[in-house]
């Protein structure tokens, strides 16, 4: 077996705000962490968390994340085997998480070619609504996925389509068009665009056809094709039109607001 | 092989001041994670680190800590594979380490046993005069003492010889009695007792002569005898009278100030 690791920070004013439910923060910490493990095709193994509480933090509000961690990792079969606690100016998670699967069968981003489809695994934009806070994270279907042997890349969507779709063209070197009809969307195309924290899983496949039939097979839904992949290195295009690089940059000066709230 | 996990975070205004050197930064960060490892006689593997810094951060200075960290690394075969960059109010770092030992062979704090000898790796509570930024964890040390068969509990002393002893004694249902002569001190025994982060390791042995003369063969050195292990479940006495409890609480209400600074 290959064991494959991640971390995420999950902090306040960045990630949620000061006051959120406490339970929907242990979610979310939970969530990314096993979103990324999810993105390779693994399965969830360990978690260890890092807590940052300001002074005076009700040991209550602490429990509320941690059952709202917990409960994230039973459904999945994580478990949280350790962690620490330190006191700063703002509520803070650091949560590391490792997974299992085959070895050699990790689902990278560098896998993409040129005639691929690219297919998602759900709605994309609604993460101001909400689902930032409450999604859960794909699990069964990263695995079933990479169990296909269909998929040749693959990522979870954490950062808006189009700026994650963007990593996997550059560590792939190939190019995508997208077509904007076919993208299924909540809160419209800007925000499954730019948006982010979706954690829908964004997969290439040289065969949608098959896997569009397990797919449907096993989850009973259809696993939308929404563009392709070309052999432009690096140029996304939406609808053949070049579409512009837009991230959201922690440390830029033209920060336009805090992150999805 | 098992492989254990540990995780520790270093902010701003708890474990290192506003404006400290960089590289001592890193230093400690990596530092505290391979301790931990080193405290169970494992050999480091994998390092992950998210950092939380504020804004207007120069990349220069969170540069600075990355040669830290990696010289500590590379000096213990360590590998730093991943990471997270959030912002918020005060420079963090959020380190989680794996390690690898053979089955079964872990060095716990429960494994303390009455009439065990307790010995120390090295002089206790030079933590306020810099230590705390620039030790050196017993990495080789810890690796050697299990591989000695010899040790029956092990930890590394990070909160202060009294509050660490405790939790073996916690753990292994034992008491205590030191010898405050014994105690190898800089800056005299309340230090030692008290001071924490000096990240020697401190461990119980039933067999101190042979563990001595294997330590002194490998490293040239003495490995002081502070004390005994007794039958008075929780009970720390030092030359006989009983030691009370006094540890520094991140979130007690009567702080005396920064820890260590």
């Amino acid at each position: 077996m290959d064991q494959v690791f991640t971390t995420d920070p999950v902090v306040e004013g960045v990630h949620f705000l000061h006051g959120e439910i406490p339970e929907r923060i242990g979610n979310k910490a939970v969530g990314r962490v096993l979103s990324d493990i999810a993105a390779m095709g693994a399965r969830p193994q360990w978690l260890l968390v890092n807590v940052v509480a300001a002074p005076g933090t009700e040991m209550e509000y602490l429990e509320g994340i941690y059952v709202g961690m917990s409960a994230l990792c039973s459904r999945f079969g994580a478990t949280i085997i350790g962690g620490d606690l330190s006191k700063g100016a703002q509520l803070e998670l650091h949560l590391f998480g490792t997974g299992l699967l085959p070895s050699g069968s990790a689902l990278l981003r560098s896998g993409a070619k040129a005639g691929d489809s690219v297919c998602v695994t759900g709605v994309l934009g609604g993460s101001s609504a909400g689902k930032h806070l409450d999604f859960i994270p794909r699990v069964e279907e990263g695995i079933f996925l990479r169990e296909t042997g269909l998929v040749n890349a693959m990522m979870d969507v954490s950062d808006g389509l189009a700026t994650d779709l963007r990593h996997i063209l550059a560590q792939s070197k190939v190019g995508a068009d997208l077509d904007a009809e076919a993208i299924p969307v909540v809160d419209g195309l800007n925000a499954a665009l730019y948006d982010g924290e979706d954690f829908e899983l964004l997969l290439t496949t040289s065969d949608p056809g098959s896997l569009q039939a397990q797919w449907k097979d096993r989850f009973g839904s259809g696993l939308p094709l929404i563009g392709k992949i070309t052999e432009e290195g690096g140029v996304l295009r939406l609808d053949g039109e070049v579409v512009e690089s837009k991230a959201y940059e922690h440390f830029s000066n033209h920060n336009q607001g805090e992150r999805n709230e």
